[in-house]
């Protein structure tokens, strides 16, 4: 059974209103709240692997920059921090035994649209995930798919939240419906001008010998708190772990390719727009232990 | 007070359950809901002027055709039909005078995540608007913002959502913040390619001697409900209207330049990236009492 947690103050400074647990299939939100309306409001979606909480500080971090993108008042971090240890532990606690792989959803809008001085909603929504072993050994195929956009265009256009985890997710769905209908399982992200830039729910990683990159995180795009804990383990494996752009022509001589994100952790590409690529099944499998055995 | 109406069985198909008026401020929206969670969802805005509704079924038709590119389930026209004259009954009852300017917002989305069979969320929620008489009258000052892709991108890239009205709109949203700091109260979207596009949520109008245009709608936008009702208004008053592609250094030269949609009606735009325009108060204030009239 999955749990929410609505935070009674979630921006900083409010009056204090205590958060508490609320049913999770309960209407919570009303119809005019702008995260609704608007996709207005920015999201978190923290790991929780063996009953653990992965990155929970890079998340809150994220969570308040992604806010100041949008111009929403400051999230109260202590306020989230609680509300997700909250649903966290009511979520372990109604279950037989520690699940594998669970999340907390960490949701912060701007609130109820229309209403002078209305306070933004915060919420926490944790639940089990599905086992994601599989993908995580054998691998997943992707295809690649342009987000219309040029190469850093986040910088000169603020207004296109370049690089903020907004709610406004329809194409980020509607790109992995895409390649769902033609039999992949995830897309990846390519800007109008050759560059390589993300999974609609992760970020691409790419190996050519002992070098390992990932789209540099300036160049118009989410910092991955999942890519940062792999990029330790996958040191701790004698790579050189680095951040630049990434041409897309680039992917297809890579040795590997993964996906990497809190919930799924590392993924490899087996097929991408086609072509096979090798699965390194023991430094993949290597390297999500030591993510899981980490946080 | 606003009225709310939910749909009982909001895709065609599902089994019958009734809509029913709640109480607007009541929460009811599960926080799985994908269109908060996801922006997973569409929309539209009805027009509701002296009382009366605009453009009803072209709304519906474009609120379906939103749908088919989001791949939702077919929306059953005739819930949202009743539902949307419900709320706007209940909203007009509980009033003590007609109101000038009025809107129902219908709203249909993917329903809860990650629930097998889950059905679509839909529903209906009406409520007063502003007075609108000084914008009107008087114009607006507008930035123009780029929308980052080239023209034409829908047609290749089917998930960039363009065309389709979705809740996804933090990057509207962000793109009037952005002009509103400036001094401005719109903005027109731009391609990367130099043509323009449409406001957040209006369409551009723009008049050279005896010739009025507005972008092409296969160009990747919204064709504008109000914008038809615009058109036949002017055409009235011996003018030609046409859809085109136009170049954003064709509004430098333009004669008037106006937007338009379905609560504002028109807007003259008065100055456009710090350039003053004139605005023709007889012929805007004409069609503005034609568009009234009209629905």
């Amino acid at each position: 059974m999955p749990t929410l947690v609505i935070c009674g103050a979630p921006a900083a400074g409010m009056p204090g209103a205590s958060s508490r647990l609320a049913g999770p299939d309960d209407a919570a939100i009303r119809v005019t709240d702008a995260g609704l309306t608007r996709g207005d409001g920015v999201f978190e979606t923290v790991g929780v692997h063996g009953g653990r909480m992965h990155d929970l500080e890079p998340h809150l971090e994220r969570l308040a920059q992604s806010a100041a993108m949008l111009d929403l008042p400051a999230p109260d971090l202590g306020v989230f921090r609680d509300a997700i240890a909250l649903a966290v532990r009511s979520l372990l606690d109604g279950l037989d035994e520690v699940p594998a792989t669970a999340l907390c959803k960490v949701v912060y809008t701007r609130g109820p649209e229309g209403v002078e001085g209305a306070p933004p909603t915060g919420f926490a929504f944790a639940d089990v995930y599905p086992d994601v072993t599989r993908e995580r050994t054998e691998g997943i195929a992707v295809l690649t798919l342009t987000r219309g956009y040029p190469h850093g265009i986040g910088a000169e256009a603020p207004w296109l939240l370049v690089g903020a985890k907004t709610l406004s997710y329809a194409v980020n769905m509607a790109a992995l419906r895409h390649v769902k209908a033609r039999g992949a399982q995830e897309a990846i992200f390519t800007t109008s001008d050759g560059f390589v830039l993300e999974a609609p729910r992760a970020t691409v990683l790419m190996r050519h010998g002992d070098q390992v990159v990932t789209p540099a995180v300036d160049g118009g795009l989410l910092h991955g708190t999942a890519q940062r804990a792999a990029f330790e383990a996958l040191e701790r494996h004698g790579l050189a772990c680095t951040y630049r752009d990434v041409r897309v022509d680039e992917l297809a001589t890579a040795d590997a390719l993964w996906l990497t994100d809190s919930v799924n952790l590392l993924r490899p590409i087996r097929e991408l727009d086609g072509r096979a690529y090798a699965v390194d099944a023991a430094l993949t499998g290597a390297v999500n232990e030591e993510m899981l055995a980490g946080g």
